[in-house]
């Protein structure tokens, strides 16, 4: 019962910071995507190449969360994109507190769009807001057609769920159909989108979508 | 500050009851492997596989940790060994009381084998000992050859890097020899092997790995 408390004050203290987060970039018109993920699904590679099709079209930055290592913030900055590394010391989830602190570097009155890619993890991220408008998750099929049900929360709490690595489909057993339809039995109406960061299948439409939220943030 | 003491404190009280898991299991020469691994690293087809094998000749059961389903349980079930399922609810790993409990349910006096299969994740379950005699990390090639120093503490942990999905290992960018390395730096004589649960590869020196832990802790 007291570890139930504990979990609840952390939660509604993250909130709180979330709340904050989310009033200081809707006031300067930036859409933020929290990116979602296991390990190795793909997340770095998606930013990479989603940056090359959009960066010279919209003002963009990154915060990359990692446990240790600055291997995936070292991988977006040679793409010329502002990037601004966390690193969680072992911690499994990025939070509001540790998203506030590091936005406060960047310039924000010159940005549109902010990226943060979570720590890789399909559980724990989930359950912290950060302060983002929609939250995204990148699921490899080479992870199989059974995560969306074992994994429900990330499917039910993210806006678009991307396929990844699609070019390497005939050599797993992942079912394409079935696994949408498990999403949107999870989550009804939400987006799927079989996307290959090597063949580049699906990218156009992602960047589309996302070019699309970034107008509407602006607009409203 | 008053995070890190309830951090410290559930982390104390998980300790308590993991050695009392330990003498239960010790007390009747039962080995216990804690299987560890990212969602969709192959951790359930590698079980599948390893009971194809080892059924006939050891004793053994397998206790499963999920979220939310009963999919890798009943996996198991088909195999005829016998299987208990923990669903954590959410939670992101299996600790030693959730362990505790199952376990009474099983006739630990004909057994020789336990595996307990936890969460699909590579951050949180490495903090929480169960009971085990040894944890095992299952790592799909598919994640990328970066991921060991990226998360590290599993590999610190583990006795065994299972280096899983070599089959495909032709349509994916993984360095083998860097990734192996890089495991080495982080546990110096640790065991890697690369096994693939669709053509086989591996599995009888990973059996051959096992039957010999069984063999040692029955002879302790």
């Amino acid at each position: 019962m007291a570890q139930i408390e504990v979990m609840k004050n952390i939660l509604g203290e993250n909130d709180r910071v979330a709340a904050e987060n989310r009033a200081m970039f809707r006031e300067r018109g930036i859409y933020v995507l929290n990116l979602m993920g296991s390990p190795g699904a793909g997340k770095t590679s998606l930013l990479e190449k989603t940056m090359e099709r959009l960066k010279d079209r919209v003002r963009m930055a990154v915060i990359e969360g990692d446990l240790f290592t600055s291997k995936d913030a070292d991988r977006i900055e040679l793409q010329g994109v502002p990037v601004i590394q966390i690193n969680t010391a072992g911690g499994c989830h990025l939070d509001a507190p540790m998203v506030q602190k590091v936005a406060k570097k960047l310039d924000l009155s010159a940005l549109d769009l902010l990226i943060v890619e979570n720590v890789g993890n399909l559980v724990c991220p989930a359950e912290f807001a950060v302060g983002e408008d929609e939250k995204a998750v990148v699921l490899s099929i080479t992870e199989g057609d059974d995560k969306p049900m074992k994994y429900p929360l990330i499917f039910k709490e993210s806006a678009i769920a991307l396929l990844n690595k699609v070019d390497i489909l005939p050599y797993c057993n992942f079912d394409m159909k079935a696994a949408t339809e498990d999403i949107t039995t999870l989550h009804p109406g939400m987006k799927t989108l079989p996307i290959s960061c090597t063949t580049g299948e699906g990218l156009d439409e992602w960047c589309d979508w996302l070019l699309a939220r970034v107008k509407a943030k602006k607009e409203a």
